[in-house]
């Protein structure tokens, strides 16, 4: 097949021979991995990792670090031999406990698990996008804070992709904008090895990639043997010299390669090579040791830690000379790569808070989110907004927003009309460090960037996704546009946190909270349609972090009564629920409304605080404009739900609420069948 | 804008203006809509549709009809202004209820609203999708039912598409597939007027799309006038004399070309043009009618009933020399396009099953699936599998399995590494029509695909969709690939039958039943891991087709007690629940096992039904390797749910049920926990 695909082999070597032994053995020892990537690609990485990326081992966090993503991340194995060769702090024994329990050695890439694991990736596409995201933030960063003669943000991106990567919508999507941006500092190595996981991609996979990289403004370097280090030498040079365009390097490689009788097919990409084909790779890459052991000059070889120490030294000493100069940029840019807030941010909050609750303003909630960028956003220059071509409609531009051109940076990106890139990009400007990302579109179309947001809250990052247009309050777009399902779904996320703010005052507080949340992600769903204003207690404002709080009490609280029912309401159907509250009253039943803006913060309180919110064997009615059985965690078997589980309708949204029973007078009924 | 951009502007026409009066006065009337793209493509439209298109408004589901695609589903007024004025069942009254309830003519189009509708589009980049599955059925059926000197299928798809869909990162999976498929019926008109709702896209979206679309394979016609017929017609000569490629004729126009002050610009685009322009715009174009009113020689001009009937009677006359010559084909074909499953499918299935159940096979549900697959499509050629590069992990090929080629059809697709493409493709090979598909991913890839599920469910269409690895039995490959909310985020999809099956006997009912259902789509989750065999007398396999039933009654029962407690429970849950039940049999406590394979189907059943399976006042208890709040609504707040509420981890399957909790002794617990 090699002689076919004009590829020349590898000439085998122990630097090498250290990536491909380690790959294979881990593998056996785990009896499941992908050994094919990691020996099809030690030439480039040899290449790569010991004569260009700018890194410290001792110091993964190093803020002008290269990044490097390994987006074909089944091949673990390759980025877990690098971090431990090079001289990061994973063990040879880390290594043996490859796709084990609590190792730090995963089945792909787990970012949070091996120090140099700048994302997670096994998703295919999304690795290659996230790096997007990163080198954009360097472009971004770079123009904020670099002054002339201080080049403090200054650092590569570099990435591996294979087949399925491209294969995958998102690279389409992702690339296409770094195109447009020029962004200059980026590489990827396109491991052309003609296999994906069916076979011979000659069936399923037919374009001419660099063309197709050409028309997205990329530079190409067509046909590098990718086994070869000076044609791969070469090439980083002509991707390095270019600082107008990204460029996508096509290494023609063999996949497996090393392995004699498996090389070049299928069956070397995701499984053990067994045995004897160990043996047989042993002896044909000339690697004579056992599994684990490689000999000290080759560890000598690979180990960065001095040549690291001394490139972050050199850093340090730049930074020093900035910080004298630009005292204020350089604490800025140091507070910024922390991820801390600013120290006034509480304060702020409870001004704009304190503003919000006086003007008691009726609006749509995409309204208020983006009263509340306004407010935040001048206090908070790591905020990059962006909505996937929906910035009028999601309302997330704001007086000081500046897009992102292919000239400059700044704090506005338009994503076109690309919301899985969107979503995924933004998670790569956030795991870069220094920015604190938000995105949006219309809350449909959060399932076209599904994966991104669990891949987001998976990895424990900052991200508010801005979802407007959240119910059939959208009216006449219809049922491909209107969300019934997809805030529900959203909650089952673990770790995502979901907002559906009633009023103002609830979606300045989960901007806030959405905001202030480090270890995850936010996504935040707001109307169309306006919604009334709720006065609240100063308690009550407080109350709202609870993610739900008593709205209003029953008007039997006052003679020391329990209510006879609670209504859990969010979003547009808290004022529903007051309605029915009020008429309710006029015929002798009290009840208690409880909003709800968010379920998962709510489910995090105290037990003692949430029985207070929702008393004990009281009847329980939930009105939301979307799927009941959510709610059933609330209301149990015998409580009511008030909702939509059927798809939408194209109408005036007015006719909407009626038509699917979401009425103030659905609720009043709901409760006096409970209450009988 | 347009001399800049140098696009020759139309030459006004009755024809046309018919077009661009329907499109501005009814999204007028409905004071919501999007004008831009019906006016913007107003001479396309008629070139195509007075023409070329081949159809019979009188029967819009004649099966050799040529199909049509509106991909920017937003400019709906386009085709419903089309359908109006050729004679389909849509009135004048039916226009001028533009986006009201109940309507045929919603905002967007809807599959099964208004006749001539194929597909449902709206969420961007799906109608050309959809259309590239359209034409691959064509494709297929071609080959499968044609014989020399009888092309009984042999009509084109063509596509209405903007920048939005070529933004999309599905549109990059389908055009690939299309490309390398080589499907020379299928053209696509691309409405090049440089304007998204953002704005002018210069600033987003710079891709040369000729260029791209030439690595993919496409003939690609460049600078087409997009208001001049005379181009128009010369590049639809150039489409149908190549038919070994698909072909992208890309057309500058101007957005909204009529519009004397508004065209041109992105206000056009997506709202009314409010009655001073209106007025401008009649003036402008030549249209001196009131709203809604069409001259009769227009009408004449455009009617298409004539050339329709005689068309499809032409096609008629051949068929009967067909079924002449070939009389099984011909009855086959008819059944086929018919939608209907063979005669003797039931007894079939029936005797599948008895085989199935008889051999008590241990094995993994994906391996059920795929025997399920080798027992069912022997007897249903209408069956076109494929799977997202994952076939050999999958298991969906099967003995009779031939894939599609550039150069002749098949049953089976080999789509790449195109979860969402390949979701929305199967998608088109539904509404086509003659086919039944199944496709096939890892179920965490579910969401890769998750608009195109709702697609389907929403449009009533039968694909089934086989999800294999289902839980944390996937083992080593870790969190990224390890489904924890997918499932119940899959049964909240209205209209979409989710089953997870606990072995072979309940894989085969699944398949059976996700085959038969002919008004939605089933999705199966198969386990990678072996799942053990389990007992059923006939009527216990009878009732799995009732989505839930008693599995295995209480010890108790016998003597005429209640059970103490029901366990539910799920796939490989199952013998969880079965072994929990054996150990508390021992210590007195006696519980029936409910297997619940779809909450969907369970849900639907009588009340009777249901509460003969849950019994009230019988504590509950349901265990599935998944997020637990989806079964409060079968627990209540009372019972106890035993599940996966956070992320995986990268281990072998067997220790991670231990480290997650699954396992039959916390089901002990918990029973004993409730029954005190």
């Amino acid at each position: 097949m090699s002689s076919e695909r004009n590829v020349t082999p590898p000439q085998f070597n122990p630097i090498t021979g250290a990536i491909r032994a380690l790959a294979m053995d881990a593998v056996q020892k785990a009896n499941s991995g992908h050994p094919g990537a990691p020996m099809g690609m030690a030439e480039i990485a040899e290449v790569l990792w010991r004569h260009h990326l700018k890194h410290n081992p001792a110091n993964p966090k190093w803020a002008d670090r290269d990044r490097f993503v390994l987006s074909n991340g089944h091949g673990s194995m390759l980025i877990y031999a690098l971090l431990h060769l090079t001289g990061y702090d994973l063990s040879i024994d880390d290594l043996k406990n490859f796709r084990q329990l609590h190792s730090k050695t995963p089945g792909h890439p787990e970012y949070g698990y091996a120090p140099g694991i700048e994302t997670t990736t096994g998703p295919l596409g999304q690795g290659i996008t996230n790096a997007v995201g990163m080198a954009l933030a360097e472009k971004v960063l770079a123009d904020e804070f670099n002054r002339p003669g201080h080049a403090i943000v200054d650092h590569r991106t570099w990435v591996f992709l294979g087949d399925g990567c491209l294969m995958e919508g998102i690279s389409h999507e992702a690339c296409s904008l770094a195109g447009t941006w020029g962004l200059g500092k980026l590489t990827a190595f396109y491991d052309d090895n003609d296999i994906s996981i069916d076979g011979h991609v000659d069936g399923w996979f037919t374009d001419d990639t660099p063309k197709r990289f050409e028309a997205y403004g990329w530079q190409v370097i067509r046909d590098v043997q990718g086994h070869d280090p000076v044609a791969i030498e070469a090439a980083i040079a002509q991707a390095k010299a270019n600082t107008a365009q990204p460029t996508l390097i096509c290494c023609k490689t063999i996949i497996g390669a090393g392995a004699p009788n498996k090389q070049g097919g299928h069956d070397v990409h995701g499984a053990a090579l067994g045995d004897a084909e160990i043996a047989a790779t042993r002896e044909h890459i000339g690697w004579h040791h056992p599994p684990f052991e490689i000999p000290a000059e080759v560890y000598a070889a690979w180990n960065a830690r001095e040549a690291g120490a001394s490139a972050e030294a050199e850093w340090n000493a730049r930074l020093k000379t900035y910080r004298a100069a630009h005292p204020e940029l350089a604490a800025e840019f140091e507070r910024r790569m922390s991820g801390k807030l600013p120290s006034d941010w509480t304060a702020h909050v409870d001004a704009v808070l304190a503003q919000v609750t006086d003007k008691a303003e009726t609006i749509a909630t995409r309204k208020a989110s983006q009263k509340s960028i306004e407010a935040f956003a001048p206090r908070l220059p790591e905020l990059i907004g962006g909505s996937a071509d929906l910035a009028g409609s999601n309302l997330t531009l704001w007086s000081g927003a500046r897009g992102v051109t292919r000239e400059h940076g700044g704090n506005y990106v338009y994503y076109g009309v690309r919301e899985f890139g969107m979503a995924a990009i933004a998670n790569g400007l956030s795991l870069h460090g220094g920015l604190i990302p938000y995105t949006a579109t219309f809350l449909m179309f959060s399932e076209y960037a599904r994966n991104a947001l669990r891949m987001a809250a998976l990895m424990k990052i900052r991200q508010v996704f801005v979802f407007t247009h959240d119910s059939i309050g959208l009216g006449e777009d219809g049922p491909t546009h209107q969300p019934v399902e997809q805030i529900a779904t959203l909650r089952f996320i673990p770790n995502m946190d979901v907002w559906r703010p009633c009023d103002t005052t609830e979606s300045t507080v989960a901007w806030a909270c959405a905001i202030e949340r480090a270890d995850g992600p936010s996504s935040l769903c707001f109307s169309r349609q306006n919604l009334a204003f709720q006065p609240r207690s100063a308690a009550q404002v407080a109350a709202i972090r609870h993610g739900g709080y008593v709205l209003s009490e029953a008007g039997n609280a006052e003679r020391g009564e329990a209510p006879h029912a609670v209504i859990l309401a969010t979003g547009s159907e808290v004022a529903l629920a007051m309605e029915a509250q009020a008429k309710l009253a006029e015929v002798g039943t009290f009840v208690r409304v409880v909003s709800m803006p968010s379920t998962n913060v709510f489910d995090r309180q105290e037990a003692a605080y949430k029985a207070s919110v929702l008393p004990a064997r009281v009847p329980r009615v939930a009105i939301e404009a979307g799927v009941t059985d959510f709610w059933r965690k609330y209301v149990g078997l015998e409580g009511a739900v008030i909702g939509i589980d059927r798809f939408g309708e194209s109408a005036p949204a007015g006719q909407l609420f009626k038509e699917f029973g979401i009425t103030s007078d659905a609720v009043v009924d709901a409760v006096r069948t409970l209450v009988g």
